[in-house]
């Protein structure tokens, strides 16, 4: 579907809603690959560089989506490297920096079981191209998820050192996770179209997940009431965020009109 | 085959040859690995983690053959980041820092011609196991000669910055090619066993085809008399591989107990 079958009022929520999941999917993918190289053991440095792979594939195709939406000739390189951290719209849960592997882990599980469920529904979305893609990625994000909570329940029930660190990501990051239910006037924009999915009901199911796995992994449920964390679907960002782009797009600013 | 399947004087030597050929891609891949989220092009950035992944990958299963070489218990892990620069035996080639866009893709170029007659020939190894990975690194291998290939064209007949780049790129990195061609002691007794290759006949073949694609490039062969470095199949590395080794070992040295 090209920008001209898109519902004119409806042109600007879909752009930023991609912008939304392809920026998560971008800086939680960058986040991953400064792992390349740096996993604790070989197979886990390859594992670690798959997933950062995947998201980074998939950030590739929903920012592509965005710019063919916005129709202003913007490929997913410009929006990739040509755009300030007050223009991303990722959550500030994945631009955290990386941590130790344990806070990459927790991380990454509790994203991938918050796309487990989003993604599902998402297939559903009236806007095909997103449809298609949720399904693609859907299967990708199974993998992620599988491979976290196993590490989730390696760490979690592990020696008494990683069960801590992992405890302690765990605090750390839950004050992060109310975020990934946001939603504004964009959401209920596409939601009445039938393109965006519904968080609200989301949650219960995420929370019974999550209980699930801590619960396996002997970790504990962090306190419900922790401050939680907010601003990044609408572009005010963590100093992180700053730093990584810098070290992002360094190359393409450097040399805009280099013919790659 | 394991360690009993092989005649007692030619244990050390396959020791030292599967340590040449996993060390030599375990480093490359860690170089390859640094441009993860520091691609050119978001494609390529997947792209160059491709490659990064194919190389960390068939140093891990070359490593692990080594350790049931040795027979002394060790595995890839341990080789990987429990052995110090002097035992190390990768090429100076691959242990230089990344460079530019053009460097990279240089390297990979000349690197990956040479492997593609090497896997050739070593797929008919006596040893199986040795045989049997080759077999597969060759089909890696391929796709990693024609995408550097690709580049080198586009690059050398590309701008005249990005010609020039990659005319330097290459002329510094002619210094470190001879070196692909070494032979001593440990090919000698391996090569009478039928295990290893000769590298000698492999020379003018490498040659032909770096030729064929530098006119295509429209970029000219180096002085064929600049001086040449070796050192790397015998454990004398330069400065760089320390670093390399300092950032990729912290992890695992620290944590060494540590159940992952």
């Amino acid at each position: 579907m090209s920008a001209q079958n898109i519902a004119p009022e409806l042109q600007q929520p879909l752009f930023e809603y991609l912008l939304r999941l392809g920026d998560d999917r971008l800086i939680l993918g960058h986040r991953l690959s400064e792992w390349c190289g740096h996993g604790p053991i070989l197979e886990e440095d390859i594992a670690l560089a798959n997933l950062a792979l995947d998201c980074i594939g998939q950030a590739s195709v929903l920012l592509k989506e965005a710019g063919t939406v916005e129709g202003q000739g913007r490929s997913e390189d410009d929006l990739a490297y040509f755009r300030d951290a007050i223009d991303f719209r990722n959550l500030l849960l994945v631009e955290l920096p990386k941590g130790d592997f344990g806070f990459t882990i927790v991380r990454q599980f509790l994203f991938s079981t918050f796309s487990y469920f989003f993604l599902e529904k998402l297939q559903q979305s009236a806007h095909k191209p997103l449809a298609g893609i949720a399904a693609k990625t859907f299967k990708e994000n199974l993998y992620h998820l599988r491979h976290s909570r196993k590490w989730l329940v390696v760490l979690g029930d592990g020696t008494e050192e990683s069960h801590q660190r992992v405890q302690n990501a765990l605090d750390e990051l839950w004050g992060y996770t109310e975020e990934m239910f946001y939603m504004d006037q964009v959401d209920e924009a596409l939601m009445n179209a039938g393109i965006a999915v519904d968080l609200q009901p989301l949650k219960e199911q995420w929370l019974s997940m999550v209980r699930e796995a801590l619960q396996e992994a002997t970790l504990e449920l962090p306190d419900p009431d922790v401050y939680q964390h907010q601003g990044g679907r609408t572009g005010f960002h963590t100093e992180h965020l700053g730093h990584l782009l810098a070290e992002m797009q360094i190359l393409p600013r450097s040399y805009p009109d280099a013919r790659w």
